[in-house]
């Protein structure tokens, strides 16, 4: 009859992280005692060396016969993403590459390439890897990150008060990725349908955490939507009021809404934006927008912490629980 | 045309490698330029931080159905040979995980008591991880390890006229494999065949690499075999003669060979018992004998570097090539 409890409702990431993973990291401060996406290593000098990883698998996180390039452009997007919201930039990482039969030279080709390109772009290397054969793509990647202040935001460490923030716009990839998966009799606008299916394709993650990270109290890329990974930062210690009307919505996004193509609940419940949410104190607010027009990057306030657990969206409905979203079976 | 020169004979790990992925590791030293199976990090007092990713799949490197305890086993020997041929101990790893849905509470409870047994055992713990939902199983380890004389043993550097050892016995786990996956009218011994299963599904890794770092030129694991993991040793810059009777083969294996169960080519082409080549001078050969009898570890000495290519088995057949062996698709 035990059994029961644990049926597929109840087995989500967080029941199993408890249940099976939490005694496996020795209470070691390095693990963050699985609270965080990220770990580190004390690294010379004391310096702290982030180690995150991530895995995206076909039919899963991308399409069948995406393009090599987007795959490679997504894995390490991820990975960037994850080690901005630590405050870190990345140093190296490891690839564990799963691939089926029909991966050939030209593929090879293309996915190294785009990993090159990045590589140079932001000034890390491969430091090692793994090649399995699999049934489907499977790629894994462990990145290792240096904080140039030498801290690491917490994900869930603030104070009541202090702001919330959400860098660039949401909704451009899950438009995009609405346009590959439908047709839309009522939008013919090409030019823009190809705008957001490249947003799908080659999301930008937000690297501005290395540069902001003496400044705020807490990060977290959005990685399973706004909703979702703002709940996981509340840890269910504080609440938030968030102010929906400024939700960073772009005016290509907005037509689509008003076509009904999308929802703004759907564009808080999605994340494949790469986008961060930021906790900062108030005192701050202009040292932060300050630095975020240096490096070209929107960042919009949209509510702050209360004394009242849940999201409290304009004041007025509050969602206290999303164990609908990330139950994992 | 061109493309008609990149066809699945050619397409194999090393042609991937330095076709795709050389070029991401920037010439780094840490990386080893990809020719060892593991890297370093330079680490807290110049400390090397020894770093190894392993994947293991479904249907690949284990059975579908196997027991999750034997998976949790795999991916740790895995790692643990691999960190051990480096001569370091593992400090903490990373795991990511790829599961179907017909993974469950009991699966999770085992798979995960597995791996605290082991984490207890070998002393390391988990730093974090990724879960993912797939369709078979994949798991993919980044172990860190950690050498206590901070000596990184290196997998081709050594002299001629070393010697060449193997640590334990080949072929058990193959022929494990054998009784899993056939009937042998021949053989109806049901405790020796449940030996070699258990051998099969939990083999051992051996960890002797940290214990004689000091005094070994040249140490990897047998993950693809001993003729394969000895010439990518060989580097194909010197050659080894190898006197077959002295390859280690328990007499219960010994039983099997004159049963034509299995054969020695098989045993020296099979990579699952996670032994070690270990490639020492000779002046160091009774102080490895010593540390071996010490920590309650076989090791056999089968051979010698000569300055003549290939691998010279009993000074007669000669192997100079592998090309049939390593090929990915």
């Amino acid at each position: 009859m035990k059994k029961k409890l644990y049926n597929t409702k109840i087995l989500n990431e967080k029941f199993i992280i408890n249940n099976f993973f939490k005694k496996l990291n020795f209470n070691k401060k390095e693990t963050f005692y699985f609270e965080n996406d990220s770990a580190f290593l004390n690294f010379k000098k004391n310096k702290k060396l982030i180690v995150n990883t991530d895995t995206i698998i076909e039919n899963v996180d991308f399409f069948k016969g995406d393009n090599p390039s987007s795959i490679a452009h997504k894995i390490i997007s991820i990975n960037l993403s994850d080690l901005s919201a630590m405050g870190g930039l990345p140093y190296c990482y490891t690839l564990s590459l799963c691939l089926p039969k029909k991966i050939d030279y030209e593929w090879l080709k293309v996915f190294s390439n785009k990993l090159l390109y990045l590589q140079k772009k932001f000034n890390f290397f491969l430091l090692g890897g793994d090649l399995s054969k699999s049934k489907n793509i499977v790629v894994t990647s462990t990145f290792f990150g240096i904080s140039k202040v030498n801290k690491i935001i917490s994900q869930n460490k603030f104070n009541l008060n202090d702001d919330i923030w959400i860098t660039g716009n949401l909704g451009e990839s899950l438009a995009g990725f609405k346009f590959i998966k439908n047709k839309f009799y009522n939008f013919h606008d090409t030019k823009l349908i190809n705008y957001f299916k490249k947003k799908y394709y080659y999301p930008k993650a937000c690297i501005l955490g290395s540069k902001i990270s003496r400044y705020c109290n807490s990060a977290k890329d959005i990685s399973d939507g706004f909703f979702v990974d703002l709940s996981k930062m509340l840890n269910n210690n504080y609440g938030a009021s968030i102010n929906l009307n400024n939700i960073p919505i772009s005016t290509k996004v907005q037509k689509l809404i008003k076509l009904n193509i999308l929802t703004k609940d759907e564009i808080l419940s999605w994340g494949d934006d790469y986008e961060l949410i930021i906790i900062i104190p108030k005192k701050y607010e202009n040292t932060i927008q300050k630095i975020s027009r240096l490096n070209n990057t929107k960042i919009t306030k949209v509510g702050s912490i209360i004394n009242k657990k849940g999201i409290h969206l304009d004041s007025k409905k509050i969602i206290k629980s999303f164990k609908y979203f990330d139950h994992f079976f």
